[in-house]
C-alpha cells in the first residue's frame, strides 16, 4: 500500500532563557519549545495544535487517525509541514491524482462535518477536542484477550523509560510516551519514544508513526508520563494496545472506560511500586519465561 | 448589577476503586471524579467539558468569560447544572425576559460563530479549544505596572497552598489553582482554591467566581500546580492578575506570551526555590513591610 510522502520538519526542542533564582542569581534555563501548528486537510483548516514540534508530520497523521477523520492511510498522498506559516497540509490522493478533494465527496464531507461538529473538550494536555462521538466506537474495540504482561516486563519498561534521554530531564514541562515491545527478547524495550508539551499530542505522534509503518498494537505496551484520563485510555485502545502504563494517577472516567473497553491499565508506576486497576486477567506476577 | 441565578451541583470529588499493588495486595484506592458536562448557551450546544465537577456553575461562567463568548455578566439570567443529563444550561436575560436568544441577534451570532469557528487546541489539561483568536486580545491587556510581589509573600502563598486540604493529596490526578490576596494583612492568603482534572478548568472556575462576584484581579496573585503554557498565561492576564506562580515549568510559548503581555511569572516554585522568568520589575526580594 502506498504511503504518503512526508516532510521532516522537527523544530529545536529546547529554548534558552534567563531566570532569576532565590539566591538572586541569573541562571540560563532551558525551556521546552512550543509552536502553533495549523492542520489543513485538502486545504480546509481543521484545528491548530500547540506542539513541541519534534514530530509534526506524525502528529498530523495521528491526529487524523485518532479523531477518526481518515480511516485508511492509503487515502493520503502527502503531509507537508511549513513552519514559516505554522502549518501542516495533508493532501489526499484523490486531490493529488484526480483534483477531487475529500470535501467534494458530499457524503464523506457530511460525515466529517458531523465529526467536526461535536466538540468535546477533554482533560488533555495537548488536546482537548475529540471530534465525533468516540464513546460509540469504543464498544466496537476488542483488545486481545490472550495477551500477557509480566511484572518483570513492566519493571523493564519503567527502567528503560527512566534511563531514556529526554527533553523532560533537560527542560521539564513536557510529557513523554513510549511504545514498547511485548514479544521475545525485546520485551519491555522501547520501540518509539515521543515527547510533546501535551500528552495527547505525544500519543498521536506515536499513533501516526504506527499507522504509517503499519505497526500493530496487539503485541505492544504503551507507557505515558501523563495521567490516565478518558482520552488517554480511548486512544490507547484505538491503537489496539492492551497494556497502558503510567507513572501518574487516573480519573474516574479513565477507570470506567478502561473497564468498558477491557484494557489492562496500571497506574502510579514508580520504581517497584505500581497499582493495577483493570484487566488483571492479563497480568502475570511471575516472569513469562515459558512463553515464546 | 443583577447576577445570574445558579444551581449548586457539586459532585463527589473522589471515587473509590480497588487496585492490586506490587505486593499482591488489593488496596482500596481513591481516584478523582471525572464527568462530562455539556455547555448550552440559550439552548445551543457549545462544548463538552470533562470536569471533576466541584464547581460546575463557576466553570461554565468562567469558560464563557475566558473564551470571550459573553462580555458582561449582566447579560446572563441563569446557570443551571443537571447531572442527570450531564449538562449546564446558561440562559441569557434576553431569552429569559424577552424570549429573544443571543443567537437571534444576527450580528452577535456572527461574532460568536466566528469565535466558535476557530479551533485552537492548546496544551491544556481540561481544555484544549480556545475559541476565536485570543492572541489579538492580549495586546490590549494592560496589567498594573505598580503592583509589587515580595519574595516573602511568594513564600506565604507556597506555604498556604502546601498546607491546604486537597483532593490531590487524597487521590492525585487533579490540578489545583489558587487565587491569593496581595494586599494588607492577608497578603499571600488563599481567597479561593479550586481543583479540577484539567488545570484550565480550574482556572476557568476561579475566573467564573471572580466574574460573578465582581472581584478585580489587579491586587491578586494566581498560583497553579499546572505548567505555564500559552493558555495559562493568557487566562491569567485576561483575569487582570499581574502575578502568575507555578510549581511546574513553562514552555517557550508561555514565556513569549508572558513577555508580550507583561505579566510577572515565576515557575518551579518548590520550598524556597523558584525561578523568576518575566516581569522582574514587579518582584521585590525584600519584604514589603513599608507598604499599606
Amino acid at each position: 500500500m502506498p504511503i504518503p510522502t512526508l516532510t521532516s520538519q522537527a523544530r529545536p526542542s529546547t529554548f534558552q532563557v534567563e531566570a532569576l533564582n532565590e539566591r538572586g542569581e541569573t541562571v540560563p534555563t532551558a525551556i521546552a519549545g512550543e509552536h502553533a501548528l495549523t492542520l489543513y486537510l485538502d486545504k480546509r483548516e481543521l484545528v491548530t495544535l500547540m506542539t513541541l514540534g519534534a514530530a509534526p508530520e506524525h502528529l498530523a497523521l495521528g491526529y487524523l487517525r485518532n479523531q477518526r477523520l481518515v480511516a485508511d492511510i492509503g487515502e493520503l498522498a502527502a503531509v507537508q509541514v511549513d513552519w514559516d506559516t505554522g502549518s501542516v497540509a495533508v493532501t489526499s490522493r484523490s486531490l493529488a491524482e484526480r483534483g477531487v478533494t475529500i470535501w467534494d465527496d458530499a457524503e464523506r464531507a457530511g460525515a466529517l462535518a458531523g465529526r467536526l461538529g461535536r466538540r468535546t473538550v477533554t482533560t488533555g494536555c495537548g488536546q482537548g477536542t475529540v471530534f465525533g462521538d468516540l464513546m460509540e466506537e469504543i464498544d466496537r474495540i476488542e483488545l486481545p484477550a490472550g495477551a500477557r504482561l509480566s511484572e518483570e516486563v513492566l519493571y523493564t519498561v519503567m527502567d528503560r523509560v527512566r534511563r531514556h534521554e529526554s527533553i523532560y530531564k533537560v527542560a521539564g514541562a513536557v510529557h513523554g510516551c513510549a511504545l514498547c515491545s511485548n514479544v521475545g527478547d525485546t520485551r519491555g524495550e522501547i520501540l518509539r519514544f515521543v515527547e510533546d508539551v501535551g500528552r495527547h499530542n505525544a500519543v498521536d505522534a506515536i499513533a501516526g508513526w504506527m499507522w504509517l509503518e503499519s505497526i500493530d498494537g496487539a503485541d505492544k505496551i504503551f507507557y505515558t508520563t501523563g495521567r490516565l484520563t478518558s482520552e488517554m485510555v480511548i486512544k490507547c485502545a484505538q491503537m489496539g494496545i492492551p497494556f497502558l502504563l503510567s507513572r501518574s494517577g487516573l480519573t474516574q472516567m479513565g477507570y470506567e472506560i478502561a473497564r468498558r473497553v477491557g484494557i489492562t491499565m496500571v497506574g502510579r508506576c514508580q520504581g517497584r511500586h505500581y497499582l493495577l486497576f483493570t484487566g488483571g486477567q492479563r497480568f502475570v506476577r511471575q516472569p513469562v519465561t515459558a512463553l515464546a
